[in-house]
């Protein structure tokens, strides 16, 4: 079977809710997910994985405990493993995430109903 | 130190040759590169990571012993490890590419003197 070109927006249009990571492929041990994020997240870390964020649409905020990053279309940011961080945006952004597969997206915060590894779309 | 906000666009305009990637960051033992292509590459494949592609700006096609697959902006292909393939693009074309730290572009094929992991830019 060949590999398959995997169209960005498409994948974004099935994802409905914010902060709901969608696995769209797999790079030897990592996952790329696509994600709409808005609002303030958790404080949070992982213990396990650096974690690369990339904007498509829209812009957004990595607080850290020292400073923050704003992201816009097209910017990169990676998070170091162990470095809290806080992502936020004020209105609706998509971004790529890439991190080791199995990393979940509250890191060691408190485990809530949205807390999760990802699933395929 | 704060994690930095990594500009694709700002990257690409220090890259001046074709099939030279250029390394933009780090995401554990991976590495995240950019590259503009135009023309027809070696076939080849990598032994030690699979391989992502994903077009930035203009288009490019995928060969593969079976078939090809056609990548526009805002699409993603991961090549398997082991996979024989060959990237062509008619005109520039921007790509991100994410594979092992170490991985050279030209795989299994005749080393050149384009030949090359990649350089930080």
């Amino acid at each position: 079977m060949l590999p398959s070109a995997i169209d960005l927006e498409a994948k974004l249009a099935r994802i409905e809710e914010h902060w709901k990571p969608g696995i769209v492929a797999q790079l030897n041990d990592h996952h790329l997910k696509l994600a709409k994020i808005k609002g303030e997240y958790v404080w949070h870390q992982h213990s396990d994985s650096d974690e690369a964020f990339l904007v498509i649409d829209g812009s957004m905020v990595i607080d850290f405990r020292e400073g923050s990053v704003e992201l816009s279309p097209g910017t990169l940011c990676v998070i170091p493993t162990g470095l809290e961080h806080r992502p936020r945006a004020d209105d609706t952004c998509h971004i790529l995430l890439i991190e080791v597969a199995g990393t979940i997206n509250t890191g060691d915060a408190q485990a809530s109903d949205k807390t999760t590894a990802g699933e395929w779309i």
